[in-house]
């Protein structure tokens, strides 16, 4: 009496519930044990030609959905405890579904995010992949987007940008200013965010304020200030760029402008205060993940300002990505 | 630098994230604090065209997407904790959103279940909301699908096949054999699944096994017994239905066999040792939820026999329903 659908879960994730809490897929629900520590919550949902494109190959396809969500995790200084997963398919193909459930269960390992539960639904449209991921932190410890300082250093992980130049990348097929290597490079960072999980512990102990950048650093850094109850004064020059970045920005190809409002980052945008930030910078290095001062939270309820090298003002038309 | 979809959640949705684990829905995650209880989790997702019709009333699709998962809590023997919530939707439709959000907060409130997040993502095809929900039981209560035991009794909530009646109904548009009244019962049974949360204390104090009826009783018995690694003997006649079921039967439009095979009933179905059969029956009455013995667990790996009062065994074509 076993269906199509119980079949696709024994074969294709059945393998990836490894964690007692998942009883194998076979029962309603999981458990996620009791403990002190608060239960951190996130959810985020990816849809084919929206947040991946058709094309995009399944396993990247998993990565992504599966990170997007611990890249909240680690942004509010969680440790990843595992997820539960809705996949809605318009069918079963297993040319698709193979290897996107081993690259789930790679990252699943990799992350120390165990697969608890899911539900997977038949759909006459887009794919959709929705996950729920769980964290733990000390009780009360949750980073906060609303616990920012007026002189708080404001940092951010990795580069900004690469990704909206990837999805660009992705969808002109080739741009003119970049060899194979370097569009392909681009393409990997829209395509598979990389979550700053090793950078948790960090904010946690050092950050007053913490947030993922997902819809622009622009936008979110006023979303952090609003909830904060400040502004920010950012350095445009101190915004990280990757050396793809750099050269198109050289070649005005693209601008600092469209770096910022674009979506896709993933990176950890974070305050923290001026006595701790010796401290926060050397457990970044120590977590060997990059993060790059840009500039500090100010009083007043503005906008946050972005201050080019000569010193002048530059003013956004459009700071984030939005659904509607 | 607000956007529409903040503005969207901050209209519709943070009116309902009264917990304060919610933040207001202006984090990125939300905080289930710890606790010695074990934490349950079920992820149960609806799809336009596929678990709802593109014209239900958009507060019985608010209420559905909640209530799947609550009855899954509640077959768990769990106490709900909270909800989040993700909304794929075409476009921001006020005179959809609004009787949305306002039913699922009615549910929200109704069930002491709160919503703690969720994310809203455009989709270019059907609505689809996926809802992952929490329950908390004392550690190691949870009550799973694999331990009945030989000789314990088999026990169904509410009434079966009535859902699927009410699909059919939805379906049609009338029914010759009912009128308009009985015609818009069914469809509610339909459209709005009645989730037995009063009867999950009894589950947990009483029950060997349990699991939620949401895809035909026929086929998620087997899942039981086959989890469970045993086999049960049911009495067609004992499996409870509504007077309009009863009628439909009596005139022939329908048969028991559709009306175990057919979904959407979101009843618990849960086997009782029978030693405690007198109390989780004297439980569930005190609880004002309807639970009828319908069998009974017996030895063996076949699957579940269903007798008719002639005492031949039905042999069915098909026992319950499947997205692939």
């Amino acid at each position: 009496m076993s269906s199509g659908e119980d079949d696709l879960i024994a074969r294709y994730f059945k393998p990836l519930a490894t964690d007692p809490g998942a009883f194998g897929l076979i029962d309603d629900a999981a458990i996620l044990k009791g403990s002190t520590d608060d239960l951190v919550v996130t959810t985020d949902a990816i849809v084919e030609g929206v947040h991946f494109l058709a094309d995009d190959p399944p396993d990247t396809v998993a990565r992504k959905a599966l990170r997007v969500n611990l890249s909240d995790v680690a942004a509010k200084g969680a440790e990843p405890a595992g997820f539960v997963l809705t996949l809605a398919l318009r069918e079963v193909n297993d040319t698709w579904l193979a290897p996107f459930a081993r690259a789930l269960g790679e990252d699943a390992t990799g992350f120390a995010c165990p697969l608890l539960g899911g539900d997977t639904v038949s759909t006459p449209g887009p794919l959709m992949i929705s996950v729920t991921a769980f964290g733990r932190v000390p009780a009360g410890r949750m980073v906060r987007r609303s616990g920012a300082s007026a002189g708080d250093a404001v940092f951010v992980t990795g580069s900004i940008g690469d990704a909206m130049l990837g999805l660009a990348a992705a969808r002109a097929g080739a741009m003119l200013q970049l060899d194979v290597a370097s569009h392909g490079a681009l393409v990997s960072r829209y395509r598979v965010p990389q979550p700053r999980t090793g950078l948790a512990r960090a904010v946690r102990d050092h950050a007053s304020a913490a947030m993922d950048v997902s819809d622009g650093l622009a936008g979110d850094l006023a979303k952090l200030c609003k909830a904060s109850g400040l502004s920010a004064e950012i350095g445009l020059e101190q915004i990280p760029v990757s050396p793809l970045a750099a050269i198109l920005l050289a070649a005005k190809a693209t601008t600092i402008e469209a770096l910022i409002a674009g979506g896709d980052d993933y990176e950890i945008l974070c305050t923290v205060p001026e006595a701790r930030v010796a401290a926060f910078a050397a457990a970044a290095r120590a977590a060997d993940v990059a993060a790059t001062r840009i500039g500090s939270i100010r009083s007043g309820e503005g906008l946050p300002r972005f201050i080019g090298a000569d010193g002048r003002e530059i003013v956004l038309k459009r700071s984030s990505y939005s659904h509607f």
